[in-house]
């Protein structure tokens, strides 16, 4: 099988070194393996290649790749990698984002239970307050609604479940679970704006898509509760950034992985409200992501080539 | 049995009001209850007190105290009632601080371990810094060493196996353990210099007392991974801030809730090193403290109060 890539990135925990792709070719020998580092060199390659690993595929570009059957790519988004118009080619997505994502959002759930941007201000006038934590409530006595119950909501619901909250997950298909979670009860989305009331913690964990821009809107984020926190660790069409400066005195503060303009402008309004934190897009920032999608297209190649020679192990 | 109180604190979060305590008088409507604002309120008791409820209490007061048989208070530290000279009176601390000391503790260690300061300092500056994070790893691929495995580091341990992590705990009697900790490695005391090397985080959970004045002293702090993260979440005579501030590059940053002056004084050092964070000593200070201090007062009354009459209930 002949194997080309392209996952160069600017960030450096997403730039796919030589060495991290060289496991596969140790894994598997008979492989072919053109590592490029950027379009231009990929699209060289376009004759021959029949698998790609990508960062980035254009809708254009399928006709000129004739024996391509599939391209992984690392994001569990929708974003980067245009589907082929003919349907001939298999676009799989990275799989392996749960166990990262989730414990970046505990960390944000966190910070915002216990009235960190408070409590960093007060840090930083020197002062000692204590009575800023004052309504601080366990995650054991407060429900979180989770907008998107994939493989991501699903790990995130999980950890959720050992600090004793009650999780509610909406999900398009209810019936269809990830994985079994036995104490999160699963709603159609028909029931978001039911649901929303219940909420002491509001997260978005979608995919991105046309179908998801501003679900939760300046409507929705009004129905939730006098002090919510929202959470947007999906994409940021989900969440307008005007509609959350519009309910900025209602709800109790956000927490941002994902904006609707990243980067996000600097003079955005978003920047100097009370109680809001945002992180560049970096919920999967960790050493251990390039390894993790390694490991799952070696799950791929492994159930497609035949008897692999495994010498090269 | 006649009750008196002095649970009266400048603390919202740990001013217990009447309405907390008189559910006491609900469940027991034949105890006594006299509630006081202050300590001279308090000490016109002393003639009749048989069990007392108290932030503080000193050493000199006992003799007034004929018939008294028990205090009990909410702190879970040694430091604010001081025990009876004479042997009669049982102290009983608060054991209710394991839950919420230890979504604090998860909350601090998130905090660390995603760059929070660092990313902190970015989002003040609106810049959009997606390597901040680069060298951030997975909990479940990290060792945690406790120090101080008594019920609140227990539950501590608890929670960080939730995450996957390797914890390891250090605890005087290493063989008498709060709760059952199948997965924590538990060693002693004097194990406790060759176990640094090996962690990720060092946590420091212990009760106060003079034999364990800066037991993280420079020396042991040195003896720490680069990098490592430290925490003290117990009390502040455990880690000196001189110590601190002399290893600060050599660590990867603190997060302090106790610390050896408090309130810390607004010339410390402390408050200008890099990657330190300082909460003050807000540990607990959640909306469910006062709650479960008057649940544990009444789980033993119902112990002591031969057949309690349960028609107020």
């Amino acid at each position: 099988m002949e194997i080309h890539t392209c996952l160069a990135s600017h960030v450096a925990a997403f730039n796919f070194t030589r060495d991290d792709l060289l496991r596969l070719k140790q894994r598997f020998p008979r492989i072919t393996l053109g590592i490029h580092q950027n379009h231009a060199d990929l699209l060289e390659a376009a004759g021959t290649a029949e698998c790609i690993l990508t960062w980035e595929f254009e809708k254009a570009w399928y006709p000129g790749f004739p024996n391509l059957k599939t391209i992984l790519t690392p994001a569990a988004g929708s974003d980067w990698v245009a589907a082929d118009p003919a349907g001939r080619v298999r676009l799989i997505h990275g799989t392996f984002h749960g166990p990262l994502l989730a414990e970046s959002l505990l960390g944000a759930i966190l910070f915002m239970n216990r009235r960190m941007p408070g409590m960093i201000r007060n840090f930083e006038r020197r002062e000692w307050d204590r009575n800023i934590q004052k309504d601080c409530r366990l995650l054991a006595n407060q429900t979180v609604v989770i907008i998107g119950l994939g493989r991501i909501g699903g790990e995130c619901a999980r950890l959720l479940k050992s600090f004793g909250a009650t999780v509610i997950g909406i999900k398009r298909d209810a019936q269809r679970l990830p994985m079994p979670l036995p104490d999160v009860d699963v709603r159609p989305v028909a029931e978001l704006e039911t649901t929303l009331p219940e909420a002491d913690h509001v997260v978005v964990i979608l995919p991105g898509g046309a179908d998801t821009d501003r679900i939760l809107n300046e409507s929705r984020l009004g129905m939730c509760r006098q002090g919510a926190f929202v959470y947007n660790f999906g994409r940021g069409n989900a969440v307008a950034s005007e509609d959350l400066a519009k309910v900025s005195d209602h709800i109790g503060g956000a927490f941002l992985d994902v904006v609707d303009q990243e980067p996000l402008a600097p003079d955005s309004p978003l920047w100097s409200l009370d109680n809001l934190m945002i992180t560049p897009h970096s919920s999967c920032i960790y050493r251990e992501y390039r390894a993790a999608f390694v490991d799952q297209v070696a799950a791929h190649l492994g159930r497609w080539l035949d008897r692999p020679t495994q010498s090269g192990r």
